[in-house]
């Protein structure tokens, strides 16, 4: 079996970030993070970056805006993961000029880890942060850089906890509101598995210049099934509150950042069904838990008894 | 009297954009708006359109990453309005290349609106949002482009309403969960205010290459006083709970995006206290309130009437 794969890590504190370097160090994968110096001295982040080092990922000083730094730091690896946040998207053209200026790097995956943005029905603001990301595809694409595209949906750690109503740090006993007619379906995974999944794909030839898709079976439920599942689990019916597309529309017009991005990324994938409503081609996609039946993923159904 | 110059808004459609391309179109400035051929089919914003065509703004047809069209949109006016969404931060860049092309501007305000990012003690990933714009301002001053930065602090409307408590959609009534020990003042001004300000201030050599900053007296006030304040209206006590700024850190950790931005916005507000714990001096910036005494503004003991 080949060697595994040099990984550098571009934004690996961040909230996804972290899952999948953890995963990277787990899998023998030689690690490495790109760290600023200011992060060291930030409390939340100096304890992350604790753990790294426990996991023995290598820490590599440097910053997305220092292209010296980026360019030195790409030619030790082989392969580069970037999870830098939604403000850091747009920047990610830095890393693109990078990596040609190295000319080493056997494959790049942007940060992704949502929807897949080339085929998605959003209305704004969600529609600039979905163009953003696919911006960013076509440079590398335009580039020739060899690539994977992580399409992982939505993070369960965001929305089962709340069962996506704001304010609430467990599902609801009483009263749940619904976006749109809650029959979408939508795909919910939990972050380690997003990191089990994306460190899988990154010496496998299968994903390459490809849209993974994290959309195993058990996880892609639309809305009023997912409400049945947790009302079976706690042996109580809720009342459902529909907002119909027309009133969503409205709220996310008149409501402030960012709330209004947090509500046109659920019209996209509750109402419109943006997670699901296209099948996966060959020519362009594979789909994680097909390719890799040998991951034990948690499904939403698992996910929710810690709440019951 | 001089004539009021013509302006340029470049995302004048977004949540805060349209407050001010509104208060400029009423105040007889020649209103321009760079409309995106994407967004007149956009419903939501079809329906901004027209209102802003109602007002007699001039549409510009034109896009902040097609460089010809913007030039062009710029050379017909005086000022330009930048109130580009978070995402689009960093693109600015390309509005201060067409400026300095077009080389007829004679004020350049960039999306801020919020909190002044140069006196700001926060933590991620609020710290790189504030980054972002504190780059943009090097830039502009690196290119001798004349300025005036809008500090407006919190937009009423989005913390107003639920006094903070996410997924309420009005005030609390029994219990409410307050960021850090509620001490610091922060400030809120309502969207309409904001626009007028704004716009008092295009043609004022006042504020030329300055911070305004929008802390009216009436408006500043503590999480601690805007509880007070709601309790002796509705004639009920509260149950406060505190949230110490150690629990808030982690929280801030493990939530998920967008959730831990706008806890990490508020522990720079509530907690660091970032809107008022400095004092705004000749040299950087001049308060609103004060340069213009004529602007009745509303407070927010009159906001929070609404809700009583």
């Amino acid at each position: 079996m080949a060697e595994k794969s040099k990984i550098l890590f571009i934004g690996g504190t961040g909230y996804i970030g972290k899952y999948i370097v953890e995963a990277s160090a787990k899998a023998g994968h030689p690690t490495f993070a790109l760290v600023r110096e200011s992060s060291l001295s930030d409390p939340a982040k100096a304890k992350i970056i604790d753990h790294f080092k426990s996991l023995g990922v290598n820490l590599v000083n440097g910053d997305l805006n220092n292209h010296e730094s980026l360019v030195k730091a790409i030619k030790q690896v082989d392969v580069v993961i970037s999870t830098v946040g939604h403000l850091q998207l747009a920047d990610q053209g830095k890393i693109i000029t990078a990596i040609k200026e190295a000319g080493n790097v056997k494959r790049f995956f942007p940060s992704e880890f949502g929807n897949d943005v080339d085929r998605v029905h959003a209305v704004e603001p969600a529609k600039t942060a979905f163009e953003t990301k696919a911006k960013i595809r076509r440079e590398i694409e335009a580039a020739g850089i060899p690539y994977s595209y992580v399409s992982s949906n939505f993070f369960a750690g965001y929305f089962l906890p709340s069962l996506n109503q704001p304010g609430l740090t467990a599902p609801p006993r009483d009263k749940v509101v619904i976006l749109g007619d809650g029959n979408p379906k939508a795909v919910f995974n939990k972050e380690e598995d997003i990191g089990t999944f994306t460190i899988k794909a990154v010496d496998d030839p299968r994903t390459l210049n490809k849209i993974l898709y994290i959309r195993p079976p058990s996880n892609t439920i639309s809305f009023n099934e997912l409400v049945s599942l947790w009302e079976k689990k706690i042996g109580k019916t809720l009342e459902r509150v529909y907002v119909p597309e027309e009133q969503l529309l409205k709220n996310i017009q008149e409501s402030a950042p960012p709330v209004n991005v947090i509500l046109a990324i659920g019209h996209s994938v509750f109402v419109k069904g943006d997670h699901t409503n296209f099948e996966i081609e060959p020519s362009f996609g594979v789909e994680a838990s097909a390719l890799y039946p040998d991951v034990k993923y948690t499904t939403v159904d698992e996910y929710l008894n810690q709440f019951v």
